[in-house]
């Protein structure tokens, strides 16, 4: 669990991904060498703070979103939203501005649901603020800010382990409308042919999908996938005996969005952990479903 | 009217269209020898479920989406809606699990507004459910369920018997966000620098566009399209003496969705017939308003 | 500000750009002899109604929307919006259909909201109305309609006077969706390689900016731009010495959106005069954030 406390606790909000590509650049330098298959790695200058990785001949990519939701300082003491974060008074956020390291309290105005932070200083205009850190596991769980998607960049890297063919792609600003995987997916698209996607990212724990009872395999959220691909994996999955469950579901999105619209014919599925409280400082996951995530996605990247 | 009877009871929702493109595939090709021109079939592989037929040296490409709206079962007896049909309890449903073939009612929580299925079994999570076609016929009228677009695939195919140059493509997830115009769109471009595009597809009876008085050409829906095409479009119906209305709507999209964003530059108007009660089981369009809408297309493709 | 004053006057709504892109073909045509570098012109055919520059070896390009607000003739006397016009019940708006020039009022129910116009005749179904120009100057200020983006062309057209390198794209569509700058984007992504970005448009004075005090330069609005090239752009203002604010919004929107979602990786900021009154007859600029933005933009394009 070390590499995803390390992953947890990197400040990363949308538009400022720098921190934790620097960090998986290293890794990367680093644990390559210990992989099945020594990838060729793709950053920089055009890709912006994106990473590709690829491996062998690949006939899948898996897309991992490095960002994560936050707040940025507005005027005076106001806050604004960096994608959808939960907000309660006493949330503890971190930041950084000219005058230095700052740790501060969230406040919401009960009436207006208006967000300012409490802090001995004004805080510089545009600066960015995350949740503080606070990682806690248990034999079962573990629970921290940021497993989403912190824990599917986890993912990704434990399966880089192992993969013979195949794409990660590491994407941004997936938590405040996009703006990588369009790019991302007409390059994987037009130089390897490659149109089968994964998104290893982090869903909800709701009454249909439970803590505990394997990785989930999203038939549908706020966008739908071609049938065709999803029951190529619903049978691969059940075939290969792992543990999994199907989500239904009417509304949220992920990078998918942008390869369902984007001008290449992507296939893709959503499979990942189920997480409760969703976008707070307190997610919590199921080892459980943390290894059969895992798992499935070793036996997809074999078998699609 | 067979042809549209048998288009209208084909259960395609949007990401499962693979059924229609089916038949449509064995239609082409067991219909194209006696059509003026035999066209170039574009399907399979990376169109996915879409298709493209291309005739002679093509100038414009029509646009038919290929999906319909439906229900997708979630948890226990819930429903969560693909696109926006209409719902009222007592609609038969009809689909299909691994236990078998399913037809059941729907059921609108009247305080809530939330969806579910009366039936004597469970339905297994993820599948979809469609209208049950009663397709009725008048003199001057037909009726059924998804006529929206399977009038508009049947304006395309019989367009198709006398068309000398053009393309048709047939669309897909079109009533659920999109996701294959981009790639066609841009496909069609690159390929034959097509960028002229008609959509042909159904809108709303409203106080301005009345059943039986001639097919719509809209001048702008939720998006705008580019002035002086639409007036070119204008001025071909005029001087054809061709039945048509004027729509000016603020809301309301289509195919051309895709074309307007896309990263190609698509002259793009909607051209359809009029129906009411829209994403029902019970659409209703003017036989009249399906022949100027075909009479229309058949001049717009011999002019633009 | 004649220049200004002429660009203010001419009705260009969102899809019939036409007349302002033949006012600037003519205006280039005229004044390029004048400038430092004689910029390649594209125009016509595929690129619709907008307009390129390219001057010498470009780095960055600027981006300046053509279109305006404005509202469409609907049924009876009814009028749907073109973007999001304010609307206040007596506002003059002027148009033309076939049966001559039209110079109207606006009704708002006080109710519904619902729009209409008074005149003495109907006006056709589809005619455009724009509001009627009152072109107002006083030593600090200028006020009409169409500041936004009226403004943001005046500054790109005065920065051909003395651009070395770099490209001027006058985009369609901005204030009605979008619906060119993808492709545009493309073009010049793919022709020059060039994929940094500003964006010539007019912002909101806020209680964070104020009228007088310096161009605005945007830390977000609904979308989050690159945070290392922003912050380089903040360098380059401030160690240029120009008056500038820092903008930080949870809303609105620019043809950055366009850039963000496009398959070309482009770094944007939109960099921008404030303007009161916002997108009514009445919108106010002062002088003093019309010369920072345009001491500005010469600098950013001599550095980035």
């Amino acid at each position: 669990m070390q590499l995803l406390q390390a992953l947890c606790q990197i400040a990363a909000p949308s538009g400022n991904e720098a921190p934790l590509t620097e960090f998986l650049l290293r890794y990367i330098q680093q644990h390559q060498p210990t992989w099945r298959t020594i990838p060729t790695v793709v950053a920089g200058g055009e890709f912006q703070d994106c990473i590709i990785l690829i491996f062998g001949k690949p006939r899948t990519a898996v897309f991992a979103h490095l960002d994560s939701i936050g707040f940025t300082v507005r005027y005076g003491r106001q806050l604004v939203r960096i994608g959808g974060p939960d907000a309660e008074t006493g949330y503890r956020l971190v930041g950084r501005d000219a005058q230095g390291a700052i740790e501060c309290t969230l406040r919401v105005d009960e009436e207006t649901g208006a967000l300012s932070y409490d802090f001995y200083r004004e805080i510089e205009r545009g600066t960015e603020l995350t949740f503080r850190c606070d990682f806690r596991e248990t034999e079962t769980t573990v629970q921290s800010c940021y497993l989403d998607n912190r824990l599917g960049v986890w993912n990704a890297l434990r399966l880089c382990e192992t993969l013979q063919d195949g794409i990660i792609a590491f994407s941004c600003w997936e938590e405040h409308g996009g703006g990588s995987v369009a790019y991302l997916a007409r390059y994987i698209y037009e130089t390897y042919g490659v149109r089968q996607a994964l998104i290893s990212d982090i869903t909800w724990v709701t009454e249909g999908v439970r803590p505990g009872q394997g990785v989930a395999i999203s038939l549908r959220d706020s966008l739908i996938p071609r049938r065709s691909y999803v029951e190529r994996i619903r049978r691969i999955a059940r075939e290969a005996g792992i543990a999994h469950q199907l989500e239904v579901e009417a509304s949220g999105g992920s990078d998918a969005k942008e390869l369902q619209l984007g001008a290449q014919p992507w296939d893709w599925c959503f499979v990942g952990a189920p997480e409760d409280n969703v976008h707070s400082p307190d997610e919590i996951v199921a080892k459980a479903d943390m290894a059969s995530m895992l798992a499935l996605y070793q036996e997809l990247m074999r078998q699609l």
